[in-house]
């Protein structure tokens, strides 16, 4: 235990609107983990799940070096994305990366670097 | 598809400095069910990985209204969480849950309204 100022990595929440595949878990799945790889980021586990009647997709991919999460509201057009990376893996590489293939009309990025006081 | 305006939740990101468990991966996990279960939230699915020679704990909680994750540090006595909820579920709750019970000497809580503008 130490109180020493602690900084392991950045913290991204995303906020897309309008952009692809909302609704498509599968999809979403193929797209985070291929996210996670560009940014050089090692998948640990993912878990992701349609709500019925087109309702959104809610999911996870927990990485080595944190974690890349998305819940999506379709009839919003809305997806909140959440990317957290350590070491030397960048999460702005996977964002990009994310902002390429969902094509949003509109991207909001808000950053935090966790531990940083 | 719209650009109306949408609040699905809120998102807090919370640095736990010298909190407690921090290299349990089974009892981060039944903390982290029972943090969800004061807020109200239905939890979908767990993953929780131990990383070798006691180097921390890297987890999460899939919710039907989110997610909770944790990520540890033990050879700092750092714990990044964050937590996500959306529809009636108070994160503030399971907050003050995990503030109690990992009793951590210090504590820096960020939130952020997802969708807000």
């Amino acid at each position: 235990m130490t109180n020493t100022p602690f900084h392991p990595g950045t913290h991204l929440l995303i906020d897309h609107y309008d952009g692809q595949h909302l609704n498509d878990a599968a999809q979403l799945e193929a797209i985070l983990r291929a996210a996670a790889k560009t940014a050089g980021a090692a998948v640990l586990k993912t878990s992701f799940h349609p709500f019925p009647d087109r309702a959104g997709v809610t999911g996870f991919v927990l990485l080595a070096e944190s974690h890349i999460s998305i819940h999506t509201w379709p009839e919003h057009g809305f997806a909140a994305i959440d990317i957290f990376m350590c070491g030397a893996c960048d999460p702005h590489v996977a964002a990009k990366y994310l902002e390429q293939v969902l094509a949003p009309k509109r991207v909001e990025i808000t950053q935090a670097k966790r531990g940083a006081f």
